[in-house]
């Protein structure tokens, strides 16, 4: 009889039950909701094992995603530096990675999501846990406003995201980054950190 | 002989070919370069009989596009009134539009246009040349200013379209107009009549 925890490690179908289960269960229960045994327990693996193969649940999710940056790796340089900076901190370093080979896989993971409520839901998942929580978790916002705020500056960026790369609307499909930062930091920096409607 | 242009005046097959024709010609050519005159000779039939099925080229357009809220009624009442509430305003009509039936159509719109780089063109025309044109022409901005002014403008409401009505993000997806528009209008109203960078 062959046990699917048998697989050896690294074996390419054992990856994919985990990704598939993980993508099942972020999209289903949510991201915290979701815990790494009962992926594992989906996938037929243990839970040791899918550990080994993408460390975190954090880490876990972004292979799920296919997500080509690493928001705990990237967002240090944005919370870095003054308070009143972080609007056009967030606007630079956002259009840096869309504007890299990365950015391809956004704008894949904004196809899906828009045709498909599976991918729609992983992505505010991803938005909400990966990117908003640590931005707003550190900057001393009133946690009740937290959610608010979040989807504000989701508003924006997202909308910047299918402006400039898939609509490609000109001028701000081919603006320069400084252009953009100037014009929409102000209103992420107010989002982030200005005076909310109660 | 069976000519396209003896079809009978509402001919829904003659009405469908106009229609294909013109989403080709202002896809292709852009609304302002797409002349009536190659729509109808595209479709085989007299211009004449466009201009009767459809009247203005501006309504042809919005039939092209499915679009269920004619911008040419809907702008006059967010003109109306001190330019400093042209941003809450013009999130208020946005939002009241789109939470109505007529918002399906705009979700299909914006889902067809992500997977689809003809649709793409068709709603950059659209945005530009139904919306943006039409709020920006009569708030007194310097034309050089316009095109940025206008595309910023679209990259906030198309992500709050994203966020509220495709991603469903809350709490902006279940959010009351009016918290939207505290928030959201600001940002509109400094896009339209404040300071740009250059």
């Amino acid at each position: 009889m062959t046990r699917r925890t048998g697989r050896r490690p690294g074996n390419p179908d054992t990856r994919e039950s985990i990704l598939d289960a993980a993508r099942a269960a972020f999209a289903e229960r949510g991201f915290d909701a979701a815990p790494i045994r009962g992926i594992a327990a989906a996938a037929g693996v243990d839970p040791a094992l899918v550990h080994h193969y993408f460390g975190s649940k954090d880490q876990l999710f972004l292979a799920a995603m296919n997500f080509p940056v690493d928001p705990g790796a990237v967002l240090p340089g944005v919370l870095a530096g003054d308070r009143d900076g972080v609007g056009e901190r967030l606007v630079r370093t956002f259009v840096g990675i869309w504007d890299s080979p990365a950015g391809s896989a956004g704008v894949a993971l904004l196809r899906s999501a828009v045709s498909n409520e599976w991918t729609a839901r992983l992505l505010r998942e991803f938005i909400t846990t990966q990117v908003l929580r640590r931005v707003l978790d550190q900057l001393d916002v009133d946690p009740a406003e937290l959610p608010l705020r979040g989807s504000l500056v989701a508003t924006q960026l997202v909308g910047l995201a299918m402006i400039r790369y898939v609509v490609r609307m000109e001028p701000v499909a081919s603006a320069d980054p400084d252009t953009l930062v100037a014009a929409i930091g102000p209103t992420i920096q107010r989002y982030v950190t200005g005076e909310l409607p109660t």
